[in-house]
C-alpha cells in the first residue's frame, strides 16, 4: 500500500516530551483553580446544534464542525432541495450534532439544565478541547484546549478580585512575566453614551479592540467614520492618550462621563477592585486600561486581559463579567464572571523564552539492563522493590546488546541505569551508572533507592 | 423561549462529585502506567476517514461519527447520485474526517507516521475519549474514555509479564477484587488446526468468545454447524471442561495439539509467562483459561481479560499481543502487546460495591464566612496565607446571611468553616467550626492551618 499516514490539517499529535510540558501547564492551572475553590466539570464533546448555532455570530456558525447523522441521512430530504444544493436548508436536517466550539456556551447550557442540582454561587472550572473549522495557520489549530473558570450566581467583586489573584499565581508558578490589564464594560458604555455612540456600542468596542494593533489615530478615524463627531473624537483621543496613575486615569475619565450613571458605576467598580488588589498586593503589574474592550458582546462589567512582557504573543488569558449568559437557555438574570487561559499560547511563550525545566521530571528514573536468565530474575526482584516506592523504573524487555540498551536509556533521557550480572548477583549488589557523568559504582539496593529518588 | 436544554443521547455531563471519582480511576491508571515506564501520547479527536474505515469491520464502519466537510460540500456531487441517494458513494465525498473510534488504530497510525522520531521499544499510554454511534443503553455510551497501554517493537514475554503486573497493581489500588484470565492465540490456532478448523479460525474464536454467556454445549453445537466433526467436538468439550491446575490444563491440551508447531509454541509461551508471574507473585489470581478467545482478529499471542469477582460486569480490562498492527499503514513486521482499562465499567463496579472513599478528598477544605467591610479584609489576609500552603480554601463571595453561607458549606461538603468578626479580629484570632460535629472554637491562624490540613 503506497498509503502515507497523515492527520487532518490543523490537528496535532503530541509526543511524550511535548505532552509532559503541556501537562505542566494544565496541572498548574488546575491546581490553582482548585486552591481557590473552583470545581471541575466536563461536558460532552458533541452538543446539539440547536445549542451551538446562533451563539457565536454568523462567522462562528460557519466554523462549527458538524457531525453527519447516522443511517440514510438523505432519505427525507426533498429532491428539489438536493438538486439546488441549498446547503443552508439541508445541513440542519442531515447534521443535528456539532463539536463544542468553546466552553462558555456548554457551561451556560449545563447550568440551566442542572440548575436544581447546583449550589449557587457555582464555581466551576473546565479544561477540555474545543474545535473550530478555522483556516489553520501558525499558532492557530482546529483542535485546541481551553482552560476556563467561571463563578455564576454572585455579583460580588470579590470574584473578580480572586480571578486576578488566580491569574497572578498561575503566571508566577509558570515563571512568565505578564501585565494584567483591567477595564470595565460599564466605563466603555459610559464613554459611548457621552460620545453619542450608544446606538452602536458593539461596533464601538470592536473598533477599540484594534487599538493595540492599529494604533490610536486609526481607531479614532474609524470612530468618526462610524459617526462620532470630530470634536468628541479629539477629546476622547486625549483621554486615551493620558498617561498617569490608575487613579489619575479614573479621575480624568470620571470627569468626562460624569453624566452617565452606568459609566460612573463602572468607575466605582474599578476603584473597588483596584483597592482590593492594592491591599493584598500582586506579583505582576495590574493596569487599569480604559482602551481595553475585548471582542465578545456578552461582557457587561469587569474585563481582563493578560499579555506577556518579554515577547509579543497576543492574549495569554482573558475574561470578564456577564449578566445574562444563561438567558439564551431560559434562565435570565444570573450574573457571572470568568476567565480562560490559552494553553497553546502559554506553551509557545514558555518554549520561546526557554522557561520549561531542562530535565523531563516525568520520565523514567532508572533502567535495568536485561542480561537474560537468572540475571533478569535478580533484576526483576529489585525492580519490584523500586516500583513499590512509586519510583518510575523499567527493564529493557529484550536481551539485546548492552550498547543498544544503553542507547535506549540515552534516547529516553533516563538518568540512571542499573547493571546486575553474575558478579553483582554473587555480592547481592547492583552497579549504578549515572548517565550524565558516565560514572558507575556498586551499591546495595537501599543505597540505590536513596540515590535515584 | 420554550427551549429545554439537552445533550445528544448517549453522551453525559459530569458534575464535580462524579468527576472527582472518575479522576481517581484515571489518576491511578496513569500513575501505575508511568511507574512501569509507559509514556503518554495524545492523538487528534478527528482522524482522516481513510485512516479509520475498514479497520473495525463493516459493523464498525457504520458506527463511525463522520464530520461534514466545510463550505458547499454538495457542490461537486453528481445530481444523479444525489437523486438516487447513494449514501455509500456520497458520504466519502462530503465527509473526509471522522471521530476516533478507539485508541489502537490512531496509535498504529502514530507509530508509522513518527517512526523516525520514536525510540523502540516504544512504551506508550493514552487516556482519551472515543466515540461510537452505537445504540445507547445502560452502561454503553456514545462518548467514553479508553485507557490504553502498548509496547511496540519488542516480542519479549517480559512485556506481557509487566502488563499483568500493571493490571494486578491497578485493581489492588482501586480495591477491586478481580480474576486475571490469560490465554494465547497460538494455542487456539493449534486447537483449530487439530480440529480441522484452520480455514475458519476467526469464526472459531468468535464462537469460543460466547462460552461465558452461552455455555459450552451451545458453543459446541455452533462449532459442529460450522463443520467441526462430532467426534472432534466431543474431544474438545472434554478438554474445555477439564478442571485442574494451570499446568495440568496445559499438559492436557499440549497432548491434544502436539502435532501443531504453532500450538506448542503457544503452550511454551504460556508456561514461561506463568512461571515469571509465579516467581514474583500477584495479589489477584491469574488463571490460564484456554476457552478465552477475545473478539479482535489482530491478536496473535497472549491475550488477557479481567473480570470482577464480586459482581457481574463483563470485562474491566483486556488486551493481547499482535504481530502486525502497523502493517495496514505500511510498516509490517512490528510486534506489540497492549491492554485497555474500561474506566466506565470500573466506575460502575466501584459505585455498586461502594469502593469510593466516603469523603470527597478533592473538595475545598475550608470556607471563610463573609461578614463584609473590615472583617472581609481580615479574612482575605488569612485566606491568602492558607492558600499559600496549597490548601484549598474559599470565602463566600457575597455578604449573605450566615445561615445561607453555612448552607453553602454544607451542600459543598466543605469540612471546616472559619468565622472572623469584630471580636475575633480584636484578638487576632479566628473561630473554626467543624461541620461534622458542629463544634466551634477560637484559634490562631497557625493552629487552624495545622488542624485543617
Amino acid at each position: 500500500m503506497a498509503y502515507k499516514p497523515a492527520i487532518p490539517k490543523g490537528t496535532r499529535d503530541f509526543s511524550p516530551e511535548v505532552l509532559h510540558r503541556r501537562n505542566l501547564i494544565f496541572d498548574t492551572i488546575r491546581e490553582v483553580y482548585e486552591r481557590y475553590g473552583y470545581m471541575p466539570i466536563e461536558t460532552p464533546s458533541m452538543e446539539l446544534l440547536e445549542t451551538l448555532t446562533g451563539k457565536y455570530g454568523d462567522e462562528g456558525d460557519k466554523l462549527l464542525f458538524r457531525i453527519l447523522n447516522s443511517g440514510n441521512y438523505l432519505e427525507d430530504i426533498d429532491d428539489q432541495l438536493l438538486l439546488n444544493k441549498k446547503i443552508n436548508q439541508i445541513t440542519p436536517r442531515i447534521a443535528e450534532k456539532g463539536l463544542r466550539y468553546d466552553l462558555t456556551v456548554p457551561f451556560a447550557r449545563y447550568v440551566v439544565q442542572h440548575r436544581n442540582e447546583i449550589t449557587f454561587p457555582f464555581k466551576r472550572y473546565q479544561i477540555q478541547p474545543v474545535w473550530r473549522a478555522d483556516r489553520p495557520q501558525k499558532g492557530r489549530y482546529r483542535e485546541f484546549y481551553q482552560c476556563d473558570a467561571d463563578v455564576i450566581g454572585s455579583d460580588s467583586l470579590l470574584n473578580e478580585f480572586e480571578l486576578v489573584q488566580i491569574i497572578d499565581r498561575v503566571f508566577s508558578q509558570l515563571n512568565i512575566k505578564v501585565n494584567i490589564r483591567l477595564n470595565n464594560r460599564k466605563i466603555l458604555m459610559g464613554i459611548a453614551e457621552a460620545a453619542g455612540m450608544s446606538h452602536a456600542f458593539f461596533a464601538f468596542t470592536i473598533a477599540l479592540d484594534k487599538m493595540d494593533k492599529a494604533g490610536i489615530p486609526s481607531v479614532m478615524k474609524e470612530l468618526t467614520v462610524m459617526g462620532m463627531k470630530r470634536e468628541v473624537a479629539g477629546h476622547l483621543e486625549e483621554i486615551f492618550r493620558f498617561a498617569g496613575s490608575d487613579e489619575e486615569k479614573l479621575s480624568r475619565i470620571g470627569a468626562y462621563l460624569s453624566g452617565s450613571v452606568t459609566g460612573m458605576k463602572g468607575i466605582e467598580e474599578m476603584r473597588e477592585l483596584l483597592a482590593l488588589l492594592q491591599a493584598t498586593g500582586t506579583t505582576h503589574p495590574v493596569i487599569a486600561d480604559i482602551t481595553l474592550a475585548r471582542g465578545l458582546n456578552y461582557y457587561t462589567g469587569t474585563i481582563f486581559e493578560v499579555t506577556a512582557k518579554d515577547t509579543v504573543m497576543g492574549s495569554l488569558c482573558g475574561g470578564g463579567r456577564y449578566d445574562d449568559l444563561t438567558g439564551i437557555f431560559g434562565l435570565p438574570g444570573v450574573s457571572g464572571v470568568g476567565i480562560s487561559f490559552g494553553a497553546d499560547r502559554i506553551y509557545d511563550v514558555m518554549k520561546e523564552l526557554k522557561l520549561f525545566p531542562l530535565t523531563d521530571q516525568q520520565t523514567t528514573r532508572v533502567l535495568f539492563i536485561n542480561f537474560g536468565g537468572e540475571d533478569t530474575l535478580y533484576s526483576l526482584k529489585a525492580l519490584a522493590k523500586i516500583r513499590s516506592q512509586k519510583i518510575r523504573a523499567e527493564i529493557y524487555p529484550d536481551t539485546a546488546k548492552i550498547k543498544k540498551q544503553m542507547a535506549y536509556a540515552d534516547a529516553r533521557n533516563i538518568p540512571f541505569v542499573i547493571l546486575a550480572g553474575e558478579s553483582e548477583r554473587s555480592q547481592g549488589k547492583y552497579t549504578l551508572k549515572t548517565m550524565e557523568s558516565g560514572e558507575q559504582q556498586i551499591f546495595s539496593l537501599e543505597e540505590i533507592m536513596h540515590l535515584i529518588r
